[in-house]
Order: structure tokens, then sequence, then C-alpha cells
């Protein structure tokens, strides 16, 4: 009765070596996470639907992975009821019928939710982060799967810019661990709401915002059709365009920006929205000053990113020497848990994007060695007596945090090299009765070929072989 | 349109504390999994129903989580032909044409379907360890939830019983680092089998397993009533009853059984599986006195675990000064991949409970304190140039790995040190007008009272009053 086994498509497993490698990633950012007070929470996979519908517009809506409700879900449930007029079930109206719960579609809703249900027993501001896999039935394609990790840093609960400046501050420093030379992007929402203001179009900030969001991938010109697409002049995009290629450096962009907002672009119109992002903008490089990061940090006012929500600062990052979009965003809401019912709540949060920071260490080989071979020694297996031997030898390397296995079983000794190779164990240890009767342990290099016999009971020495 | 928030029954959040006491339970596991060359793997939530389905039993089944299929489940579905003469659906042939994917319902069948996909990327033996949640319909109540961690160990492709030995090393050190004294029960499932066989029901084994697994919580004589129940004869229970309530040391008690299974027994019936289940015992013994165990093996005859896969060694362990079922358990199964068409592979594996463990550490006050008071050192926001005055410093102690805080508004000291105290901060830094005219950093242990001013650039100075 066999079967062939598969996985749903767009989820993978991941094998020893990619496991290691993220729990590296994600242990390198959760240490620093910690270092800024920022406290980890976990929430549950399922969540009401009621909590996750709306929340990601319609198309977000469609891509919920619903769990049918346990028990008989169609017991009691009428299905002519459901049934439109041309003979077809309302499949949106029956899945809430038979549904009550979905897979979370990000972490941010849910922390959201977190925070509203849990506001007596939180301390503000409340600084948290959350690492765990999000799920979306999108169309599976290269580099999009529906099962994902987020691992994302909030702070909720205060107005201070001092948090953006510490969300870089992480950014610099988990980049920096990683040996990664990235660009951090920085721009404000405000900014570009002023600039749909002075280009004379204040309702149509979220078109502008949606156009400029794909400078990036299309280019300037298809930004500019898409705006007039949208229904903006010839005038207006006069105005945008040349702020979306404002060189120089990030205080000739500000002040820059701050005539066209005061009334200098040819609308002459003065954006009181504008000047409250530009002076937080200001504030904001103030601070990165004052606190020195050495990453490369830019104010790119060409920066939109998608979401509705932000309303303040924004980030993007990328790596200087590989070729991929974003690794790392975030920006500043100020009304995220309103929808909850707890209102006037700001805060500001980063996400760091596992999987193309895993391809980024893959790609310029920075991942560090330990990380993906983890046994240090094996000791062949050259009988039961000989084993019993090596126990407690064994036994004092672990505890002294030194990995390392005793092969189980007394094969061939060729097939004990073998597994060594494969698992890319740099040590051996061929112990036979020889080194029994002088109370000896062998130990041999494999890459280099050297070898040494040392007391059993050299623990110390053991390790400085090892670790050579 | 305020949602008053709420999440599914059965499942939990975790707020900072507890992650943190949690994520200490998984990143000590780890570490002492990787020391035996045990290394990580994940799988995806979902599995294809068809990988799951059939492997826990009908009552398994039914406390799946299905997904619905996605799109629109429902179009070209013809409900009529799921109705049955009654006129009622059939929910279970409904819910297989609706949902082809369900939540896993533990680690076990997900690694076995792995290797059997993966197994010619796998080198063998393959020591893995995975730590995931699982998710299961059960109906909520206390100590039983929807969502909860599993994790394993598992080696699989070795018979040798030094493995057998090395998850009984792991359970030592993984409880000897948690401060917790435990009792690690044995027993083979071969003596078992032997023991049904000299009692005269062999094909009974099943049900005797089943009874016998509930000695801890109904006592013997409700044991005896069930094997009653399902057909045993006094006969056979006087051979089995004295077996379970066996006495003596290890030794003793292993030299008694032998003699049962060998035709001392009422019935005289010799059992060769017995026999063989007996000599793995001496075996495993042999190793564990060879290998030096700090807490105490105990052999218990009585103890069966109900997984009905189990063909050899079983274990289970209990806290001794903390009253709450098995915190950690497992076995060898010599089929597990069968199913999946890769026949012969013998494994065995460990499971360790995440919830019950945290309950032991939080009762008997085992947690490290640094594992839930994370940030070292507050410093109090007393302005702007004091906080940009004090950045640097920050950056330096965070560099170093201490975790401190800069209150992201210049408040009330009150309501700072409000802060502080709620979140568990044991020192604060005053630094104000007067600290910064002298290069000066102030730092006041919260504890103590004692508060004294170091130079700003003396990072190890700050350290080691921190670090008191």
């Amino acid at each position: 009765m066999a079967q062939k086994p598969s996985i749903p498509k767009g989820t993978r497993d991941f094998g020893p070596a990619e496991t290691a490698g993220r729990n590296y990633i994600f242990d390198t950012v959760k240490s620093v996470f910690r270092t800024y007070g920022y406290m980890p929470i976990e929430t549950p996979a399922m969540e009401n639907l009621g909590t996750l519908l709306g929340k990601y517009g319609d198309e977000g809506d469609k891509l919920l992975f619903r769990i049918l409700n346990s028990g008989d879900a169609f017991s009691g449930v009428d299905m002519e009821a459901f049934r439109s007029e041309d003979g077809s079930l309302n499949g949106k109206a029956l899945s809430m019928k038979l549904c009550e719960k979905g897979l979370r579609y990000d972490l941010t809703v849910p922390f959201a939710r977190f925070v509203v249900q849990h506001q007596n027993e939180i301390s503000f501001p409340f600084k948290r982060y959350q690492i765990q896999p999000v799920w979306r039935a999108d169309r599976p394609q290269k580099g999009r799967y529906r099962e994902f990790y987020q691992c994302d840093a909030d702070v909720i609960g205060s107005r201070s810019l001092l948090n953006e400046l510490e969300l870089v501050q992480i950014v610099d420093r988990v980049f920096s661990l990683f040996g990664i030379s990235v660009l951090v992007k920085i721009n404000n929402r405000k900014v570009l709401t002023g600039l749909a203001e002075i280009a004379g179009f204040p309702d149509k900030v979220v078109d502008i915002t949606v156009a400029i969001d794909k400078i990036d991938k299309t280019g300037i010109e298809a930004v500019e059709a898409e705006m007039r697409e949208k229904g903006l002049t010839d005038e207006a995009i006069a105005v945008i365009e040349p702020v979306l290629q404002l060189k120089g450096s990030n205080d000739e962009k500000i002040a820059r920006m701050k005539e066209l907002l005061s009334g200098a672009s040819a609308s002459a119109i003065v954006s009181d929205t504008g000047l409250k992002g530009i002076a937080e903008l200001e504030e904001l490089f103030g601070l990165i000053n004052a606190a020195g990061i050495s990453q490369e940090v830019e104010l790119d006012l060409s920066l939109a990113r998608g979401l509705n929500y932000y309303t303040g600062a924004i980030f993007e990052v990328k790596a200087k020497d590989f070729q991929i979009g974003s690794i790392c965003g975030g920006g500043r809401y100020d009304n995220l848990t309103g929808i909850f019912g707890l209102p006037d709540m700001s805060g500001v949060g980063i996400s760091f994007g596992a999987d193309r920071i895993y391809d980024v260490l893959k790609g310029l080989d920075k991942f560090p060695k330990e990380v993906t071979s983890s046994t240090r020694l094996l000791f062949a297996n050259m009988g039961a007596d000989e084993m019993k031997y090596i126990l407690p030898v064994a036994g004092s390397l672990r505890e002294s945090g030194i990995p390392c296995e005793i092969f189980a079983d007394a094969a061939k000794l060729k097939k004990q090299f073998d597994y060594a190779a494969r698992k890319s164990i740099p040590f051996i240890s061929i112990t036979g009765a020889d080194e029994m009767a002088g109370g000896l342990v062998n130990l041999k290099n494999l890459e280099t070929g050297e070898q040494i016999s040392v007391s059993k009971d050299d623990i110390a020495g053991i390790r400085a072989f090892l670790e050579q």
C-alpha cells in the first residue's frame, strides 16, 4: 500500500543544512532584537476569520487558507440556502459557514489583535519581536511560497523617532553581523502625501504611491504612464517626476524637498503635511548621525512601499553585492489597533525577509562554517568493548560542548569514513585494542591527515586538537 | 467598527515571559541534540491529506484539521452526488472533495514522509531533530490544546542499541541542565509480547498493552478488570499480574523475567520474542552502566506506552519532585517508513513535552533569572540632547551583548521608573546635564539603591557595575 510521498505545492521541506542556515539567521536577528529590549511573543497559527477578513483587501481575503470546522462541518447546513438563482453555489458565503478559522496571513494583524486583547497586561511602549510562519494561497512561483517565515519587530505606543532610529540601528547591526553590505533607504509617507498635494491631486495619494512603488522594477516611464492612466495631468507629473529623480546628499535632498513643499514648485501649493514629514526626516537623520551607523543610509524620495497603513517613516534595505529585491522593510503606522477597538496607538515596525537573506548569505558564501557542519568528531565503531571504552570520553566532550558521534554499528571502516565525509565531520577517532591497552584515544584530522594519540582522560588535550 | 478580539478555543497566545521560557526549553534541548550529532529539519505545516489519513486510526482521522481548497472550492462540485438516501450530506466524502490538505497531527508521520521522499539525499543512519507545532481538533480542556509544539529526536537506519543509550543520555543531560530530578523508566515491547505469549494469549498483546498502559492512572485492579473484559482468563491474569508488580533492582527484575519467559511461569510456555527483548534490555543496561547516567534509570515491566508502532525499547520520563504526567517518552519502531514505500528501516526516537516541562520548571522555580528578564539597563530619557549623548554608550553596550533600552520619550521620571519596574529591568541610568558636562554616565542598581558615575567611554567599567 505504498504511496508516493509529496508535499503540497508552494510548501517546502528544509533539510539539515538549510534548517541550520535559517536558524543562524533567526538566532542572529533575535540576538540583536534582544539587545534593544525587544521581547518575543507567539500567536496561534489559526485565527478567527473575523480577525483576518477585511484587513488585506479583497485580494488578500481570497488568499486566506480557511480551516474546515471540526466535527461534521456539514451537519445541519442547508446547502439550498447558499444556492444562487442560476443554480450555482455561493462559495464565499458557504465557506464562511463551513470555516470559522483561517491560517494567519502575516504577523502584523495578529500582533494588533494581541495588543488589544492583552492591553492590560502590557507595559507600553511595547517592543515585541515575532518569528513565525505565515500562509498565503498565492499562485506558487519562483521565490514565492505558500508557507514562509516572517521575522518582525515592532514597537507600539510611542511616537518618538528614537524608535525609528533603533530600527535603523538594528538593521545596521544585523547585516554587519552577517557580513553583508546593504543600502538602507528611508522615506516618509507624509512627504509623499505632500507631493500629491503640491501636484494638485491630494485625493490621489494612494494611486501615486502605488505607481511610484514600481519605479525600481519598471522604471520612471512606466510610473509616469500609470499616473497618467490614473488621471494625473501633465502639470502634476511635471511636479512629481523631478522629485523622484532628486540627486545629492541626504541633506541636500531634504533642503530641496522642503523648498518644493513650501511653495517653490510649479503649483506654488504649500503642504503642511509634507513639511511635517520633512521635519521628521530631519530629526531622524540627526539621530542617525548622532548614533553613528556603519552601513549606508540614503533618503530615497521615490521609495513608496505598497502597504496603505504606513503614515510616517518607511524603510527598505537592499543588498549591495547581490541582485535580489528588498531584504528588509518597514515603517510607521498610526492606527493599526483601531480596527480592534484601541485607537491612537502609533507604532513602527520592521520585517526581515528570511528567505532572501538566506539566498544572499548563500550566494555571497557568508554562512559561517560552523553553522552547517555540526558534528566535530566521529568515533569509529571498532566493536562492543571499544565502544564502551569510548563512551565516557564522548560524554565528557559533549558536556564541554563539542558535538561528537559514535558510529552506531561496527561496520566496515570505509562505510564509517563515508558517513563522516557525507556529514562533513572534520575529525575521526580510530581507537582500537592498542589504544585501549595504553589508555589512549586516537584522533585524526581528515583534512590534513595529521594523527595523534592522547590520554583518554586528557579532555583538554583532545579539545585542543579538535579546535585547531 | 471595533471587533472584540479573541483567538480560537484551544489555542494560545504566548506573551514575552512565556515565550522566553519556552525558547529556553527549546534552546537547551537543541543544544544537547546537537552534541550527539542530531541535525534539525523542518517540514510544512500543511501535508497532503493522503499523507496523514489512516496513520492515527479512525479517531485520529477525525481530529485532523482540514484546509479548504483555495480558489473557489465549491466550483464544479455536485453536492447532490454527496447526498445519502435519507437526504443528509456525506460529510466525510464531501470534505475529501473540498479539502486536499490538512495540518500535521504530529512530527513522526511527516518525518517518515521526509525520509522516504529525500532518501537519496540522506546519509544513514539519519539523526534528526524537529521542533514545530502540531494541530489536533481535540476537545480543548485543561492541559490539552489544539495547537502545541512537539520536540522530537529520531535516528533511523540503525538497529544498534547505542542509539537507545544515546537517547537516555540526552534525557539525562537535558534534565540535569534544567536542574530537574527525573526517573527514566525503560521497558521493551518484545518483553510485553513475550508476556502475552506466556499468558497464553499471544493474539491479545495489543489489548494487554492498552490495559497495562493505564496502570499508573487507574491502578492494578482496573487493569485486571479491563483484561478480563477483553477475554483474558484468570490463569492468564495470574501470569501477567505478578510481572507488573515485580520489585528489586533492574538486574534482579531482568533475571526474574528471563526465568519466566524461559518456561518458569505457571503456563510453562517459552517465549523466544520475550527472551530477545530481555537480551536487548541486558545490552542496553550494560551500555547505561558503561556510560554512567546521573539520573535514576529504572526497568519498569508495567510500562507499555499506547502507540502501536513501537517494537523494541520504550521510554518514559517523570519528574520526581512535581506531580504531572510523563514529560518525555519514546521508543523503537521497525517499520515507520514502510507505509510510504521504504521497508525495513528501523528507528528509535524520543519526544520532549514542552508544555509540561514548562510547568515543572515554573512550579519548581527552576527558570534561570536571565531567561525572563532580558533588558539589563534602562537609560531614562532626560531630553533630546541627553539622548544623543547616550546613544553611542548604549550602542557600545549592545555590541558587547548587554541588552539596554533608552526610554523613547522624555516623559516624567515616575513613568520611566514604572516602565523599568514592570519590565523587571534591574538598572537605570539618569544621566542629565551635570553628567554630560563631566563626560560621565550615571548608573543605579534599582534593587540595592547603589549609585555610581562612570566615564561614558569606560564601557568595561559600566559592564562591571551592570554584571554585579
